[in-house]
């Protein structure tokens, strides 16, 4: 038995990126990418995703490297996911030049047997109703969370206050949490949204940093300051890595009868760690040489720079 | 000799202020009132500022109440500065609807005999050669500093630049650092900035909270998030007497041969609380009911919600 590894659901695609540092015309991306590149460091994590033809071997390798566990990345007739996007000078907006769905459009994850019993799952962003279905084929989760996006917001609403009612955390941007329940001030949202099921909130604020949010804690870090952002893309998958890959290689357990607040608020720290890293190059490049003793040593930043 | 007093030139004004929480016709502001308010909870303040004929002797009551020396709070034939703006639905956006110097037009600082040795001095937001001629008069200033807009960095940038080199700490917000040295990552522009002369630097962020940068230490700290935002009128200069109030209060000293790094990052959490506490109600309000306790309580609690 592998007490200590992570399932995530999610997106795997090939992206075009350019930001004010440059472009790239073709380099691997995707939720589940992210998350499972970024949650590695920490646990031994096993993705559901699924890949057309095209999908090349040096993508497959630098995952297997990760020791990313993918027997259930599903490969099928067709090209995969593609998404274009150009980011503004200030990098805080991007407009998405294109989205060809491809073989994602027919995406029905399957969990393969030696998945099912696994502890920890994170359900990266996809329509809410294939969320619950993979919820729904894990035997033992023992800790339980996801994201989701605007769109889905908008357009599933019902299907996705179902799906995140059985969450025990809900991990999403600050936008996304005001849209949720139609509230403008974020301490009353993250209240709100904490009666929708979830027991414990992250918001996401990007360069302004991050937040968790439960009935019995409030816990905020602000954003790491880089000397320069090259590639956001991903940023908020690899922080959800960090989090939840953290707190599985805890072994992070509610049924212990307490919950460890400390370690909630090292989780963020670590998410907003691997968040950092992820912007400092193009696509999924930084993580081809980014070493633990790099992470460990700037979540020892993090608390030099907000102890007092 | 008084030796932890604080010397705080700036405006004394009347604000009309609308927010979406209501409005208020007629109200105490400018710089120099809030950041003595502020700072009066910490140590003696004594301000240098200039009022009209129709200064009520409520609002000269409620800063002797805090005990704030007011020798220096010049009357003069004519009406105080008055201000008028109106913020939007989030509150990050005002429209000043209206600006009349009046007497504030002709200000030409004069310290009284018995400020002029004092060693703490923060120069609030005022012309750059009348923040320099009121430095000038200071005879044993150990901790000097002020706070800048983008008005002045644009119209009298050469003048500010020669003001601000002899400055110990700078207190800016954001995109004013940006704009004061034509870079837009946070990071470098900070490091541009302790090239003009302050070697402290402390940036406002508003809800997003605030950073500290000196060549030795980087520290920052998120907002506090308040359950309602009633108005932000002079939130920047609370922050600004809760610092540099807290520092004189404990003595800090430069001359001492090594700087206490911890007491600067406290003072900028008491620098945040005040801020917080500023926007909690219209105006000066809260500070007529605000005590001491309060705020070392909202301290702790900045502490419980950032550690980990």
């Amino acid at each position: 038995m592998q007490s200590m590894s992570l399932v995530v659901v999610g997106s795997v695609a090939y992206d075009a990126i350019e930001t004010p540092y440059g472009k790239r015309e073709r380099t691997l991306g995707g939720s589940c990418t992210y998350i499972a590149l970024s949650a590695g460091y920490f646990v031994k994590t096993s993705i559901v995703a699924v890949i057309g033809e095209d999908f090349a071997v040096k993508d497959r390798e630098l995952l297997a490297s990760k020791g990313v566990d993918l027997e259930g990345l599903e490969q099928v007739p067709g090209k995969t996911f593609f998404w274009s996007g150009v980011y503004s000078a200030d990098m805080n907006d991007r407009n998405t030049l294109r989205t060809d769905l491809n073989v994602f459009a027919g995406f029905q994850p399957k969990l393969p047997a030696s998945y099912t019993h696994e502890p920890y799952l994170f359900l990266g962003n996809i329509q809410p109703a294939l969320q619950s279905d993979v919820y729904r084929q894990m035997r033992r989760v023992q800790f339980v969370g996801g994201d989701t996006m605007n769109y889905w917001i908008a357009q599933t609403r019902d299907e996705l206050l179902e799906t995140i009612r059985e969450w025990d955390f809900l991990l999403i941007n600050d936008s996304e949490a005001r849209m949720l329940v139609q509230e403008n001030n974020l301490r009353r949202a993250a209240e709100k949204v904490l009666d929708l099921g979830p027991h414990t909130l992250v918001i996401k604020r990007g360069e302004h940093g991050a937040m968790l949010f439960r009935r019995d804690t409030l816990f905020m870090v602000p954003g790491y300051l880089l000397e320069d952002v090259f590639d956001p893309t991903g940023a908020g998958d690899c922080f959800a890595g960090g989090f939840v890959g953290y707190l599985a290689e805890r072994g992070f357990d509610l049924k212990k009868g307490h919950v460890d607040l400390e370690e909630l608020h090292r989780a963020v720290i670590y998410g907003s760690v691997m968040g950092s890293f992820c912007c400092e190059q193009f696509g999924v490049e930084r993580f081809q040489t980014l070493t633990r003793k790099e992470i460990d040593q700037r979540f020892e930043e993090f608390r030099r720079f907000t102890a007092f």
